[in-house]
């Protein structure tokens, strides 16, 4: 078993990493006999974990009720937010309750969120069932759902009470999601630490067979990074910036395809290619770095190219509305050597133009 | 020019009162030359208000948007709150806008939820418009909108920027608003200060008038007091319940009567009354200090009795539904002396309906 723990002063909580956790209602501390919680999942996990789980915590003397939510990004939405509003007001639970979000991304943005909101605020217990989850955004206390006008507009910054890794789920996900959250975690070794990018170089295989020590050493150092981050810069000023490595040119990729034909790490993966191109363009980075960014994002299954369908000069406009843009400057996050990076104001639109065209296909 | 300060760390914020502050942008300080905001108000206080007030902005050099929302507590939802996000994300707003609610406590409550939860937070400015806000809703930090199972059960605790209070306003407010206000200045006097109190009885009509002088110096006095309660506890979990003297009685008759029936000021005024008779019946307070209490509030025009429909019986149902009900232990806030008053424990159901019957007319 990993354990870790994202320093937030009086926020501060435990992120507890191992197989067969689902089997102890100890996991889920800070929940004891006689409290009241709300277990928020999706149609897709409740067949597979919701009856077992909440079994579990009710013989360990915990009071569960349970929502599930239809599957899917389109419904980290205002509408399916209520839904969690009206079943625990049905009840009702009071401002004691916890709310346990079961899934990945999408559930735990959501029942953060609304964590964050019901009654002003109620204890929130994130249970991450994704490898991009588990890694990422279950660590940071940001929250959100989408608005028809923009991804992950409305929101909250809300620390959970612990988080809780089970990594057995990691069985019932699909190959091309596990790829997915691997981009992220190659991410972490390309903007902060070399050390753990030649560990994964070593170790992948034994990620993608799901070897459970393997696993459990990489989402805690995943976590460890984001933690230090976070606990720099939790309202996102500054350093919290290079996590988005990849992203602008990603999210380009995401919105121009259509949410969900790319997955939001294959975009990422084309995109931090894209970003080593335009550093190695400016003079930074190296070849050979460059290179084995390249070949390990092809071993974890990921893209290092973008849609055959884009054309380099379809990404600008996308890129032009990120949030880094800044007085009309776009604002890049690029790697300087392995395990460094910077965010670079004013890179020149044909720059990132022909960072795009040195990974066309 | 009456101005305080809410004092809570890096969240502080001052608090300014006068006459004519809609007349100078200076009022609306931390808003300067540049900066980008959306006033928030509703289709009653538009006509009155929002083309001088944005005008003024304007002409300081704030860039102004609007969004005028239907009138009334049923607006206070979930769906008119998406009517605000979709307004700032039309433009649209970036992360450094600017949120100002133009209105009484339900344009206050809903965009300062709105303003937490945009971009998971951005600047809030409260230009609170009735005298119940003036002195209540627009001090504390508490946010939310209703759910149709639950008044007030989504939002957040957020800090504004800055609170404006131009008393000018107060000119357009109908009567029945402004004596709903009076009930809460009322009762600062009863449960914290005395002298306030005796203030009160000296100025009751001068205050009725909207004298300048009067007006001012009282909205200060509550202000300060909700203040410091806040100050010492940001988050409601002790003295902070004594602003509640008179809501748990007056809560059942809002409830029993339906919401906008009896104006909550109104219904807090008779729940008042019962509080003291309650305390009468344990022994604490005096006669003498309890016809006071009634004589204060006949003459602010309010209610000293509950609604002639309304059995004795009829409150309990919706008196143990209260969030200070622990355990099935009615807890209700009752004065002391003139100027304290303390929580109470196990009330009695029996000694609840005598001080209700005792409030008969
Ligand atoms: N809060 C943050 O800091 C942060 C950071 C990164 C991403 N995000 C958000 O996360 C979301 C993406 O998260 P995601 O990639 O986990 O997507 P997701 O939650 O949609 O999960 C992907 C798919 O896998 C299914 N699934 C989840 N766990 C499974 C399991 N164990 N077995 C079988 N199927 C399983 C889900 O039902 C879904 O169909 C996005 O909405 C993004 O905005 C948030
Ligand atoms: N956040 C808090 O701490 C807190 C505290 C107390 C009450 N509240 C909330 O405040 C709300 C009640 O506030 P309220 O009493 O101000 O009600 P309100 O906002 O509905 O205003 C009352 C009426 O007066 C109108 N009005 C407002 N200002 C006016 C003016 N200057 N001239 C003419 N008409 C004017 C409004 O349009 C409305 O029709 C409730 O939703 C309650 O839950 C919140
Ligand atoms: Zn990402
Ligand atoms: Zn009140």
């Amino acid at each position: 078993m990993e354990m870790i723990t994202v320093t937030l002063g009086e926020r501060s909580y435990p992120i507890t990493i191992a197989a067969g956790l689902f089997n102890d209602p100890a996991s889920f501390w800070p929940l004891t006999r006689g409290d009241n919680a709300m277990l928020v999942t999706n149609d897709r996990l409740a067949p597979l974990y919701l009856d077992s789980l909440s079994g579990r915590l009710r013989q360990a003397g915990v009071k569960v009720d349970r929502v599930v939510l239809p599957d899917g990004e389109q419904n980290k939405s205002l509408t399916v937010l209520d839904q969690v509003f009206t079943a625990l007001l049905a009840k009702p639970h009071g401002r004691d309750t916890t709310i346990i979000a079961l899934g990945g991304g999408v559930i735990g943005d959501l029942a953060g969120f609304a964590a964050a909101s019901y009654q002003r605020g109620v204890r929130f217990i994130q249970v991450p069932t994704t490898l991009l989850s588990q890694v990422d955004s279950s660590v940071g206390g940001k929250t959100a759902v989408n608005h028809p006008l923009g991804k992950n507009m409305i929101g909250a910054f809300y620390q959970p009470a612990s988080v809780v890794i089970d990594l057995d789920c990691l069985n019932t996900l699909p190959r091309r999601e596990l790829s997915s959250g691997l981009a992220e975690v190659i991410k972490y070794g390309i903007i902060l630490d070399a050390v753990f990018f030649a560990w994964l170089e070593d170790n992948l295989d034994a990620l993608l067979a799901l070897e459970p020590r393997a696993l459990a050493y990489c989402i805690r150092r995943c976590c460890e990074l984001k933690a230090d981050v976070v606990a720099a810069d939790e309202r996102e000023q500054g350093q919290r910036a290079l996590l988005n490595l990849g992203h602008t040119y990603g999210h380009a990729i995401e919105t121009h395809m259509g949410y969900g034909n790319w997955l939001h790490g294959e975009a990422v993966a084309a995109g931090m290619v894209m970003a080593v191109r335009a550093a190695r363009r400016l003079g930074q980075f190296s070849d050979a770095d460059a290179e084995r960014v390249s070949a390990l994002l092809l071993r974890a299954g990921l893209p290092v190219s973008g849609p055959a369908e884009m054309a380099a000069e379809d990404y600008l406009p996308h890129m032009m509305r990120d949030k880094k843009v800044i007085a009309g400057q776009l604002r890049l996050v690029l790697p300087v050597t392995l395990g460094n990076a910077e965010v670079h104001a004013g890179v020149a639109d044909d720059m990132v133009v022909a960072s795009i065209k040195d990974c066309q296909a």
